[in-house]
């Protein structure tokens, strides 16, 4: 079927009426860069105020789902720990209660405070945060692997180093039992002017250099919904998955079995949303924010 | 024609008479590890007393040519800087001899000082060897492409920073005319006991996140020895590539028009060089000492 608009009252309230949970995406969604879309706060108070669970899913791994919630105050926006998923704080559900990951075990870390953070508060150690000291070929041998390291794990690390690479790389090639996990893949990430490499594309490193694929938890891959619906015991046919991009958000919500709702306050037009080439979405709206006239 | 094996005395002389230049993989031809290969010492001098000219020819750069001679002559074999061909070399040749890069630009360079001593040495300043100054999403926009940068020219990097790779990044997709080299593809390195990520694989994240393929240098492409040929006049039917892996050093010599010579003291055996499915070497000898025993 192809997506339908929904623009009058009474579309906008069916939808309402048809889902018990939220999932969205943030920036363009919610925000754009560091301005808040129109007429969102109010959209989310009369969801809150209807009893509907909201849930905002980032692929973002280097803040912690806590500074992630100052940055939402900071917007102007209410929002708790326990409403954020993040894909740092989707890699520690997985290990933890997915996978149920021997904590005897320590995950080596190639990435920001973030996901350590998340990972220590369900009982992980983690190793590697400074593993910065200068290498050469002369010392590279020093560099082994250990039998305590389980799990590589590989977000966005703006301290990235070749000691930490390496020391990645002799735990995935030799400790035959070591999980490689990734928090998401996105080629690039957004810095101001500029796009910059993103986690996609620092994992290359370590993808190539193994020659093995890491299990990439953030959209659009389906570890992190999985986690998401485990967390929260979501009922996919009551939830509705909420995002501008028709390639992450929407093709992340259609693989966890949820309906979607895709904005056009960002990435994708009317025209990419109705192509028979992109992922479908059930429904699209021009704004989150159309949803504040009800009440 | 399959690979004919040389063994007595006249098929070497033979050898040794078709050919005015012998060029040199060194590890696994020459020494092994840290250990020379018996006999190839007198190998060397009696090419060179009969008038050969031999140029040796390395992957490697993280190591300048003159510190390359030092390692020669740390195993008791005198060379010259002018026999020595590494890909940082051969990137310096590239950029100045066969392309005339204009050097009132400047190479932004992912690497080590083998490679910024050897750009350096043919008049081009390099920039990036101190980046190194942390870096965080909110500075992230600090990172600009400058217009005085030509080229990102990327090696094997004991240092690789985040920064780096984002001004690297930056300059490829914002400057058009910026050229993007790579001194080579090696997926690993050896280091001792284990082998580590290699400049192929550090590439990758470049590659990736700028979706372009960098022009690579080293053995087996094509570029470093059409630099090889370009910077001595060689006549590539009196020249042969001698070599220890069939995908690399072999394959290499067999795009540049030369004739083969695989030796069994390193990574190919005679089953491997026989297989149809293998780049075909012209000749193969059980060592390169074997030939030691002409005068």
């Amino acid at each position: 079927m192809p997506p339908v608009k929904l623009s009058t009252a009474s579309e906008l309230e069916a939808l309402v009426n048809k889902f018990d949970t939220f999932l969205f995406d943030c920036d363009g969604v919610i925000w754009r860069g560091r301005t808040l879309i129109s007429n969102v706060p109010e959209t989310l108070d009369m969801l809150r105020k209807r009893g509907k669970r909201l849930i905002f899913v980032t692929n973002n791994s280097s803040t912690s789902r806590r500074d992630y919630v100052k940055k939402f105050a900071d917007l102007g926006i209410q929002a708790s720990v326990d409403e954020i998923f993040s894909s740092a704080y989707a890699t520690a559900v997985y290990l933890h209660d997915v996978i149920k990951f021997d904590t005897s075990k320590k995950a080596y870390v190639i990435g920001g405070s973030g996901i350590r953070q998340e990972l220590e508060d369900v009982g992980i150690t983690t190793l590697g945060h400074d593993d910065n000291r200068s290498v050469s070929l002369a010392t590279l041998a020093e560099i082994e692997p250990s039998d305590d390291i389980g799990a590589v794990v590989c977000g966005i690390d703006y301290d990235i180093s070749y000691r930490k690479l390496a020391t990645a790389h002799v735990n995935l090639t030799q400790n035959p039992d070591c999980l490689f996990i990734a928090t998401n893949d996105d080629r690039t990430l957004p810095g101001g002017k500029h796009m910059y490499p993103g986690t996609g594309s620092l994992l290359n490193v370590l993808a190539h250099s193994t020659q093995k694929s890491p299990l990439v938890m953030g959209k659009p891959n389906a570890p992190m919904l999985e986690c998401v619906i485990k967390k929260y015991h979501l009922d996919p046919s009551r939830s509705c998955m909420v995002g501008d991009r028709l390639d992450t958000d929407i093709l992340f919500g259609i693989k966890g079995g949820l309906s979607t709702l895709c904005v056009l306050t960002g990435v994708a037009d009317e025209a990419a949303i109705l192509s028979s080439n992109s992922p479908q979405a059930t429904y699209y709206i021009s704004s989150l924010g159309d949803l504040a006239q009800l009440s």
